[in-house]
């Protein structure tokens, strides 16, 4: 329970409504406690923490001016709800975030009514805002809806999509202007700082001291208001301001924006706010904060504390020494950095995810071959298929929840052009406590699915050095597919071997039952083979199969058990299935796999385990199955 | 054979190298022959026409100006790349567009060296063109590289995206700026008319007779150029013509703004394209064109000149008369009035294809309920999002091929949250003249393994209608996926009937073989059902799979084929064999569906019977495999 004398006001807040029994004044002060206690309860169990702290004014304003949930408020980045979800009926429980059956780290609807949009991937809030914003419109109803984009989140083409429809919307004959308030929270970082021309066009607010002086200045030439015309006067101030301040870029695509103001500043939020709430039409306000507000240490490592492990706030984080065991992340990072050194026609392309991705060394070894696009997944793809027409061999390193929103980059710039371009697929399969929006559960039926794709996903480490290597020195589209975190432990070669294409590797040779396994399983499979003396294949290549080895083991053996990270409807299993099928072979086959269902979040081994993809699980099916075939003890295991 | 008469330069013109060998003074010669060619050979022919006619002379310009191939040129959208084939190697072979073998109606890769990037969807080609730019500019090469983006792809977010990667390149520590020429070919229209914010910022040109009179006044005001500091004059005329012309926009994302100029004025495109040249850096021509110039009936009906069928070029297109029989778009259309007029929650969402999703009539008829976004399949399915959010009942009418650029969206904003978006999917697999950039011939594939989505496929034109009703009256993500054209010709009901979800339909009932058709194929599957007397079922549903009928079936016959208008590989029968195996069923499957590779473009027919999913094609492929079971004369076909 929450401390009442530490917190003598957020104690009394349960939901809004409680919130806004307290006066005005006061709002600076329930700031201060919500911020505290954000520190207090992120560093007790670890979870997204600067972009919260950045928010706390605009999240206590908000829900005080506003009639929420009545009034609809989308976050954009999710990982700025936390401070959200505190004042609205989850104070209590904001320390199960991303636990099993906890609070979820995005804004989830079927968590609360005051979560109106779930927002997991970014620069979505505009087009989802604009879409409630209409329908209440056309359904006469009054209340609010308001969007606040952070985080880097204007850079996805998505949100410009938004904002050029909503603002262009009153043009139209007989068009309707969008009752829409869009809040940019500008605090020159996505989770790797900002880049491109975005930020330039935001960053020209740099050096705006001077900005009222001239714009006062710009008034006095002009003559007072009512004696110039009051069109030419505004245009002027516009224009004025458009050299300071990116007013103009938001203005010419139909928004009136307001701005720049100190989202930390309580008054001057509550002022443009209430001032807004009056307004009709497609309203912008532009606040600038900072990343981590309020605890030092965050402010001063942004993208350390975007999202933190449990830490002593009086301390600050402390890394832990050893050698850690690496994770795929740090193979990739390093793979990427040798294959660099060894061919220079290498380029590294990152949609924004320079640390998650592992591209930290490559950026400083190779600054002139690294590619940090913003959040602009399209963008990545189709930049790495120009990059290919040209000879360059492109990487493009991405998130395999994140490449969704270049699959038709994929489809129709790389893989039609049978373009050499190598996907290094991160968080492939089950990811865990982000939730279902950061699955990486789809992809190699989406990938599968794409002629000319080579795709793959490997067993261990060392495999997936390898299967990079195979993929980069591939001459056409490739996709190596890892999961989160760190494998089996194998120890990887600095050596930049490739793997044949299209063969699968046998892993231990049985009776009976064929063990299919495909990436991260394979260990598990590997384990339940040893033990019921099965026939184990890591598999390797989920496109091409290895059909010569898929026809012998039919041919040996009297089922089949497919077992992968990735939902069972179109995956990998699937295309053994239309293999066995093409060549009139009518084995039995259990295909094991992700439900056909959204996971929730909880942590990836419970994700596992509850989709029977663990040892245990992985053999109960098995045995439940083919009970007379698998019920015994380890026959021949030998090859 | 070219007419030398008519065609005194042009007929001289087999590549650019020849364009180059002219001077100058005779471009504007050249460009009229050219044009008159281009309406000649189309008008022959069919395909599109207005894109191309608004770029002639932009075309003559670069190819005259630039050293293409070595200088790189990428065509943004496609449909405005004839003029550049013609002068590039395909001026005899033009009137072969669209047709099997024949020229492509898009810049394709493997057609000629001169098409440097494929480009069927649109918005690509500021990605692809800063891809190339950098691998040239890493490379130590000195070549130009220039993008024309035309027809509304830039309202495309990653064009946006891209504009916004290159425009900042240069700000960073250490950054270069990449050496690119963007050529905004603005015409005020997508395949529609133009709308949204970005047409709104464009449109400021209108009323900019005065621009000149201004700036020049501006510059008096300020004392002359040597007088005031350069930075300060520069900025003033920048604002000034910020007033007027988009340059802020572009300037403020880091693009170098030239323009507007009139794309139809030689002398005036080539001055500015001689200075562009020299310029290092972003740089973005502005030129204003106007789609079909110099085909008066053109000009006048934009958007039914966009693509032509074959006409008089004396007399313009004539419409034929007698009734036509209604294709998909059309029996969609007139569902979408009937279900708004029963159903004012209704909303309807195209991204710019009104005319070809058959909207128009809506647009009409419910001009507050209809939502053209532009150019912007990513908002446009989060849009729908948002409004299911509210209670409003979204229908999202989008092609096949475009919905993979709103995959995420369906995936992460509808299908994670079950929101009760419908997809009216037209142009689901074969599509065929347009070719593979077009093709919809995954979707199948990779809606199925989405989670919560209710997939369904029409057999006829009534069922279509019936679909649509019944994916509209579920509460959740739905898709009907209907093909290009016309269809068997059902008689279409004007009830909005529903379907039971999940249930298929016996067509005939027989012996031995089973055939499973999915949507397009089932009136071919019928037809080879009857001859060989073997049950045949029209599925209905992708998902969920009618799994009783599936069940009895299999325990009532031999074999399964399953039969779809969608890639094998994780298609919808891959769908029936998962469900085979995870009941245990060891049937032999035989799955018929389009092949792992991108087709060619050549009419629908031809691709399906390349297919061999016409009726020949099912026939032997069943035949082949199960002689002994089909190779008998017709047994009972009752049910």
């Amino acid at each position: 329970m929450i401390d009442q004398q530490r917190y003598p006001r957020l104690s009394r807040i349960e939901v809004p409504a409680d919130l806004r029994q307290f006066p005005e004044e006061e709002l600076t002060a329930i700031a201060d406690e919500l911020r505290a206690y954000l520190i207090e309860q992120v560093a007790r169990v670890g979870g997204h923490f600067g972009a919260g702290l950045g928010v706390i004014e605009l999240t206590v304003a908000l829900h005080w001016l506003y009639e929420t949930p009545v009034d609809r408020l989308v976050w954009d980045v999710g990982h700025q709800c936390y401070p959200h979800k505190i004042l609205t009926g989850r104070r209590d429980t904001i320390h199960t975030v991303k636990q099993r059956d906890g609070v979820a780290p995005f804004p989830k609807r079927e968590e609360s009514e005051y979560d109106t949009f779930g927002v997991g991937h970014s620069s979505t809030s505009i087009s989802a805002a604009l879409g409630m914003a209409i329908a209440l419109q056309r359904m006469g109803d009054e209340r609010k809806v308001v969007a606040v984009i952070g985080d880097g989140a204007i850079t996805g083409g998505m949100a410009f999509e938004a904002l050029a429809h909503a603002g262009g919307m009153g043009d139209e004959p007989g068009g309707i202007e969008p009752n829409l308030l869009v809040i940019l929270n500008d605090n020159q970082m996505s989770i790797s700082e900002n880049v491109g021309g975005v930020t330039r066009m935001l960053g020209r607010l740099t050096g705006s001291r001077t900005l009222n002086a001239i714009r006062e200045g710009g008034k006095k030439l002009l003559g007072d208001k009512h004696g110039a015309p009051a069109r030419f006067v505004k245009r002027w101030e516009e224009h004025w301001k458009g050299m300071f301040v990116p007013s103009t870029f938001f203005e010419e695509l139909g928004f009136h924006y307001t701005g720049p103001i100190d989202g930390h500043d309580m008054e001057a939020l509550m002022g443009a706010l209430k001032t807004l709430k009056g307004l009709k039409g497609p309203q912008l306000l532009h606040i600038i904060t900072t990343k981590g507000k309020g605890y030092e240490l965050a402010e001063g490592d942004q993208i350390g504390y975007h999202a933190v492990s449990p830490f002593d706030p009086a301390q600050g984080m402390v890394s832990k020494p050893g050698a850690k065991k690496p994770t795929y992340t740090d193979v990739f990072g390093e793979w990427l950095c040798d294959m660099a050194a060894a061919d220079d026609k290498l380029m590294g392309i990152t949609p924004a995810m320079r640390e998650g991705s592992g591209l930290v060394r490559f950026s400083r070894e190779y600054p002139q071959r690294y590619f940090d696009v913003a959040i602009a997944e399209q963008h990545a793809v189709t930049l790495a298929a120009g990059m290919a027409c040209e000879g360059t061999k492109p990487v493009v390193a991405i998130y395999s929840t994140f490449l969704q929103r270049g699959y038709d980059q994929l489809v129709h710039d790389v893989a039609i052009q049978n373009l050499d371009v190598l996907f290094a697929i991160d968080r492939g399969g089950v990811v865990g406590p982000d939730g279902a929006t950061h699955a990486g559960n789809l992809d190699l039926s989406y990938l599968r699915c794409v002629p000319n794709m080579v795709v793959m996903a490997p067993a261990d480490e060392n495999e997936c050095r390898q299967m990079l290597s195979t993929g980069f020195q591939y001459a056409g589209p490739a996709a190596v597919r890892y999961p989160r975190g760190t494998g089996p432990g194998v120890a990887v070669q600095t050596t930049l071997d490739t793997l044949p294409i299209g063969k699968a590797e046998l892993r231990s040779r049985g009776r009976g039952i064929v063990l299919l396994a495909f990436g991260a399983v394979v260990a598990a499979a590997e384990k339940v083979g040893k033990e019921l003396g099965l026939t184990v294949v890591n598999m390797r290549f989920v496109k091409p199969l290895d059909r010569a080895m898929i026809l012998e083991l039919a041919n040996s053996h009297d089922v089949f058990v497919t077992i992968e990270d990735n939902v069972v409807a179109g995956g990998a299993g699937s295309g053994v299935a239309e293999l066995l099928a093409s060549e009139g072979i009518t084995l039995p086959v259990l295909h094991l796999g992700l439900p056909d269902a959204f996971q929730h979040h909880a942590s990836r081994e419970q994700l596992l385990e509850e989709a029977g993809l663990d040892v245990a699980g992985i053999r109960e099916a098995v045995m439940q199955r083919w009970p007379d075939l698998a019920n015994t003890k380890p026959r021949s295991a030998a090859l």
